[in-house]
């Protein structure tokens, strides 16, 4: 068994190596920008940063390559083999076996791929904000939603290992185009694309009257303009912020209905918004959780580690793995 | 370890009481009605049911009452301990603790409670259609929607036991107001109870003019018209029971995004139903199903046992909570 693994999170913009010791502290950091170059096979250029940086963590801490096991937390429906089927988002290494790419370019029968969300559940189940709790469901809010569902005290894998992709639940038939192909998937309601897509929509209808007039155009209000109105007050700032709050509880009351899970962890890249919605979010829950009273309290936290969950687990998932 | 065991599943019109043997033959039947009788105590008029449906069946087979173990199916939110803790559709037990009432009135220590649905997804894993299947979600299709999640081969039961209450899952926020006080629950959609609903919607719109000249009132068109109809091939009949599936379809892609469920297994009292709707359901899954074309087939089947499957499973929990 090794006393330190690397995980690194593989997201849309950038990859962060984090060199992580049994019991979860962060030894050391790389972090580089994800590339989109397609010209080559699917998943090389990917695998190339990402070699760039196991060795970088292995370098600075003294460490073989091939001695030290690698997580990768990948977006996208990650199959149980380590094949990346569908990557929306990482669309240049869709379909790549990143794991036997990067086997490969560092010699090493050490390397574990899993879905980034998972990752992040993992993390907050082993070291966080999930510690100890049997049933949660880890929610990333970024660009869309991503998930990893503990039930039992186990990750829900399924059965090709694609569980968890919560964002593209259908919370409203027919309704706002998806990138995945589909309408009305609720990453279109309460991410921070949701977010900005609301945004958009509210400044044209003139529901941002004040953001509007400060911008100047309704087409060049941002979710940030908004987030930011909110937090100093704004009424017609707050007001939908208060909507993204209703949508991420319908989304919360779902799963809470199918899962029957206690407790939410809510992490990714909104999470910096979460402190305005969430309050919103827990307020809905108590009128949309089918049964809400004779249930025992549904708990919604954001996650301890932050941007790092993923990367974390990606490091738990290389040690359990190896072991 | 006993050779028998009592399944006794209770639905809002019926209670079925089977006495199956460990390979899953059924060795004899008792149906009742399900009582309604609120004057007592919560669940004592259904205790009274039970209790003779039980020794009629012990009777029959020579056995003594408190020597076989016996498992309940009970509709609603069942929680780990025995209690039924919110039942719309059973609200003279509400809140009733039938495991302990049972148990006084038999004099038995083996009666063990559980969720319908969880105990038909239990009978249909162990012995029916989703035999040898690690990840599937039963599917009972009624009034309502009730909903049995099997993960990586065991049974999903959440924090309280609550879980698989997917016919509460929204699909269309702000939609068609559901008994549990929500609002587009997918069971207002794709059941038994939707199809009514959507039927009295297409009559009143005069998108069922064959069927309401036959009837002579819009409001006297019922769902077993449509199904009647759709399969002498009325196209306007047969257009409502496509939509009905593709409801259907939409609220398993959004079970299949979730838990990356591989099988349904489609039960209930709409089974009879389920031979017009499904063909359509597993033909919109295809547009419905995030990344269809990454994963392998989703197969949509009916359920092996049918309206026996709850009771079957209720006898498969006796057998093992006994052991």
């Amino acid at each position: 068994m090794s006393d330190v693994s690397i995980g690194i999170d593989v997201g849309g913009t950038k990859a962060l190596a984090l060199i992580v010791a049994r019991d979860g502290r962060v030894l050391g950091e790389v972090k580089s920008k994800t590339p989109h170059d397609a010209r080559h096979a699917a998943g090389e250029a990917t695998a190339a940063v990402l070699t760039d940086q196991i060795e970088q963590l292995a370098k600075m801490h003294g460490l073989k390559v091939a001695s030290v096991p690698v997580g990768i937390g990948l977006p996208g429906l990650m199959r149980r083999d380590g094949h990346l089927a569908f990557a929306p988002n990482l669309q240049s290494a869709s379909g790549a076996d990143l794991g036997a790419l990067l086997g490969v370019a560092l010699g090493s029968s050490k390397v574990f791929c899993e879905n980034d969300a998972n990752c992040a559940a993992l993390a907050e189940h082993e070291w966080g904000a999930g510690r100890g709790i049997e049933d949660f469901v880890m929610v990333t809010l970024g660009t869309g939603i991503g998930g990893g569902v503990i039930a039992d005290g186990q990750l829900v894998r399924g059965r090709s290992g694609f569980a968890g992709e919560i964002g593209h639940m259908v919370v409203q038939a027919h309704g706002a185009p998806c990138l995945c192909g589909g309408h009305g998937c609720w990453e279109r309601y309460a991410s921070g694309g949701g977010l900005g897509r609301l945004t958009r929509e509210a400044a044209l209808e003139g529901r941002l009257a004040t953001l509007v007039s400060r911008r100047g155009n309704p087409e060049d209000v941002t979710a940030e303009d908004v987030t930011a109105a909110a937090a100093e007050g704004l009424e017609e700032a707050l007001t939908l912020v208060r909507e993204v709050g209703w949508w991420l509880a319908l989304g919360l009351s779902n799963l809470a209905a199918i899962l029957d899970c206690g407790h939410f962890v809510i992490g990714g890249g909104l999470s910096s918004a979460s402190d305005l919605v969430l309050p919103f979010a827990r307020e809905y829950l108590v009128d949309l959780v089918e049964g809400y009273d004779a249930r025992p309290t549904i708990t919604v936290t954001t996650s301890m580690f932050g941007p790092r969950s993923g990367a974390m687990g990606a490091a738990l998932v290389a040690f359990e793995r190896n072991s």
